[in-house]
C-alpha cells in the first residue's frame, strides 16, 4: 500500500560510487516500495577503483551496488558477502602472493571468476554486469534497478602518495592508498589513468538525458563521483540534460565526513564543508552540475552560502540510519528537485 | 636412525597419477626416512588431467601429489585440500556457471589463482609447479622431492562416451567422464589431445636416463601412466634407460581394481588383470617398459605367467593401509629391481 509520500517519478538516475551510494539506492528502492512507484531506477556506477587483482578482474563499487541491492552484502562491513571465508585469501598470502591486504573473499571470488571469463570471452564490462545483476538484481526487483558501469573501457584512479617504505613518491592504485595505506600516508593527486580515452557505457548518456530525476547520492566526490565525471561526455549530459540534478552531501558537520574524502579533497584543493563540495560540484546555472544541494541539519548554517553560488540548498537528517530514514532523505532530495 | 633395510639409491624417478602415486610416494619417503638414505625422488606427473575451469588452470594430479607430500591433502577424499570450504563453487553454481560437477574448494582455488596468473605472465608448467613446490615441499621433504609435469605443453586426455542426455557420441574431457559421468556411460576410447607434438617437460628424460631405479606405482595404467608413455620420447627413455624399471599392479584380484582402472582397461582392450596389465606394459627385453613387476599375494598364481613375458615378477601385500606398509612394498620393488 502507498503511504501519502508522492510518487518517484518514472526514471531516476543515480551516480554511485560503493557503500555510500548503494545505501542511499536502498533508500530510494524503500520509497519505490512505500509509494507504490513503477519507477526504473538506473544507476551508473564507479569504475575507477576496479583492479586486475591475482588474474581476476575485481569491481568494488559495481559489486557492492550488486550485493548490496541483491541482499547478498555484509551488512557489519558494509561490502563483500554475508557468511563470507577468506581461505582462498589465507592460501594465496600463504604462497606469498602479493597483495594480501586486499579483502578477496571465498564466495565473493565467484563472482570474479565469472566476469573475468566473460571479459576474456570478449563481453564488455557492461553486458558482463547485466548477467551477473540476473542473479542479484532480478530476483529481488525484476526489472526495477539497472546497473550499467560508467565505462566498458579501463580506468584506473591512481593517487600521488610518498610510499611508506620507500619513502619514494610515486602513483599507486587507488585501493593501494585507501585499502593498504588507509589513506594514512601524504598524497598530492588523484589521476584517473585512461579516462581521457574512455567513452561512456552504452546506455549511460541516455540514463542521464531521459532521467526525470539525477541524484547524486553521498558518494565520494572525488574518487566516486568525480571520476564519472571524468569520463569525457559525462560531465556534459549532467549539464545538459532537461531533468534537475540533486547531490546530498557526504559531509556532515566538521567531523563527520563520509569515508576518507577528507584527504582526498585537500589532495585537489577542495574545502572540506558540505558548502565547499556544492562549489566544487558547481551551479549547472553556471556550467556545474548541481541544481540542487541537501546538507545535514547541522550544516543548517552553510545553505545560504550553497544558494549563493546557485545552487538550490536545503538542511535535513543525512544519516542513513536505516532505508526509511534514507527514504526520507530522498524525498527531500526530490522536493529539491522539484519532482 | 637407519634400520635394517637397505638404503634407497641415490636417484629414485616415478612416473605419477593422483591419488595412487602419491601414496606410493609416501612410501617411497618413509622408506628413504626410515633408512637415513640421501635419496633425490623425482616424480613425472600426468598432465592429461588438467583442465581449464572457470579460467583457472587445474592440475589435478600435479596438486595431489603436491599436497598429499605436503600434509596438505585432505586424507580421507584423497584429493584436495584439508580443512576444505566450497563456497565459490557454491556461488559459481548460483550464478548457474558450469560445469557444477568439479570439486573446486576455497583453498585449493588459491592454487589455481597462482598458477594461472603465472602461466598467464609467460612461465611453463614446470616453472610453475617449481614455484608451488616451494610452498608445499620445501618445508616438509627440503630437496628430496622434486615434481615435474610430465611436458609444459596442453596435453587433455578425452573420452569417447554415449552422451547420457542426447545419446550422441563424443569426446569429452577425461574429468567429465570420470567425475561428472562416474565412468558409468559406455566408452569407446581414449584420446591423449595434443599428445602427439608434445614434448617432455626439462629434465624429464634426463630423471629417466640418469635414474638408479625406475618406479610405476599403483596409478592407472590407461590415463595416468598410459598418457605420460604417450609423450613423444618418455617411452623410449625408458626403454633405454640403464636403470631397472619396475611396476606395481593397481589391480588386486578380481575385485580390487584401483579407480576406474576396469573401464578404461576394456576401452583399450587390455585384460583386467595384473598380468593383463603387465603383458600390456611389455618386458624391456621385447620392447616394453617394464624389468620387475609386483602383484598382490592374491594373485600369486599369476606370477609364472607374467614371469613368461619376459617381466620378473613376485608377489607381495599391496594394499597401502599406511605409509609403513606402503614403504615395505617399495622394498620388494627394490629388491625385484636388484638395486
Amino acid at each position: 500500500m502507498a503511504d501519502q509520500l508522492p510518487a518517484l517519478p518514472p526514471h531516476v538516475t543515480v551516480l554511485s560510487g560503493g557503500v555510500g551510494g548503494a545505501r542511499f539506492l536502498q533508500g530510494v528502492l524503500r520509497l519505490r516500495e512505500r509509494t507504490g512507484s513503477d519507477t526504473t531506477v538506473t544507476v551508473i556506477a564507479n569504475t575507477g577503483d576496479d583492479l586486475w587483482l591475482h588474474g581476476l578482474k575485481v569491481c568494488p563499487d559495481l559489486d557492492t551496488v550488486m550485493y548490496t541491492l541483491g541482499d547478498g552484502i555484509d551488512p557489519a562491513r558494509g561490502w563483500g558477502r554475508t557468511d563470507e571465508t577468506w581461505h582462498a585469501k589465507e592460501e594465496l598470502a600463504a604462497y606469498g602472493v602479493e597483495p594480501t591486504w586486499f579483502g578477496l573473499g571465498d564466495r565473493d571470488l565467484a563472482t570474479h571468476l565469472v566476469r573475468t571469463q566473460m571479459l576474456d570471452a570478449g563481453y564488455p564490462l557492461s553486458a558482463v554486469t547485466q548477467a551477473l545483476c540476473r542473479r542479484w538484481l532480478e530476483p529481488v526487483h525484476g526489472s526495477a534497478v539497472r546497473l550499467l558501469p560508467m565505462s566498458d573501457d579501463r580506468v584506473e584512479t591512481h593517487v600521488v602518495i610518498d610510499d611508506p617504505s620507500s619513502g619514494e613518491r610515486k602513483a599507486v592504485h587507488f585501493q593501494e592508498y585507501w585499502v593498504r595505506h588507509q589513506a594514512e600516508v601524504p598524497a598530492y593527486a588523484v589521476v584517473p589513468v585512461g579516462v581521457d580515452t574512455a567513452t561512456p557505457a552504452p546506455g549511460v548518456l541516455e540514463a542521464i538525458a531521459d532521467a526525470d530525476v539525477v541524484l547524486l547520492p553521498p558518494s565520494n566526490p572525488v574518487v566516486s563521483v568525480g571520476t564519472i565525471l571524468a569520463v569525457p561526455g559525462l560531465r556534459d549530459a549532467l549539464v545538459t540534460t532537461p531533468a534537475p540534478v540533486v547531490g546530498v552531501s557526504g559531509i556532515v558537520g566538521a567531523d563527520h565526513v563520509r569515508g576518507m574524502a577528507r584527504q582526498l579533497l585537500e589532495v585537489i584543493g577542495v574545502e572540506v564543508s558540505a558548502a565547499g563540495v556544492a562549489e566544487h560540484y558547481g551551479s549547472r546555472s553556471a556550467g556545474g552540475v548541481l541544481d540542487g544541494w541537501l546538507v545535514d541539519t547541522v550544516d543548517g548554517p552553510l545553505v545560504g552560502r550553497v544558494e549563493g553560488a546557485g545552487i538550490r540548498s536545503r538542511a535535513v537528517p543525512l544519516m542513513m540510519t536505516d532505508h526509511d530514514a534514507t527514504a526520507d532523505m530522498v524525498v527531500a532530495a526530490l522536493e529539491l528537485a522539484g519532482v
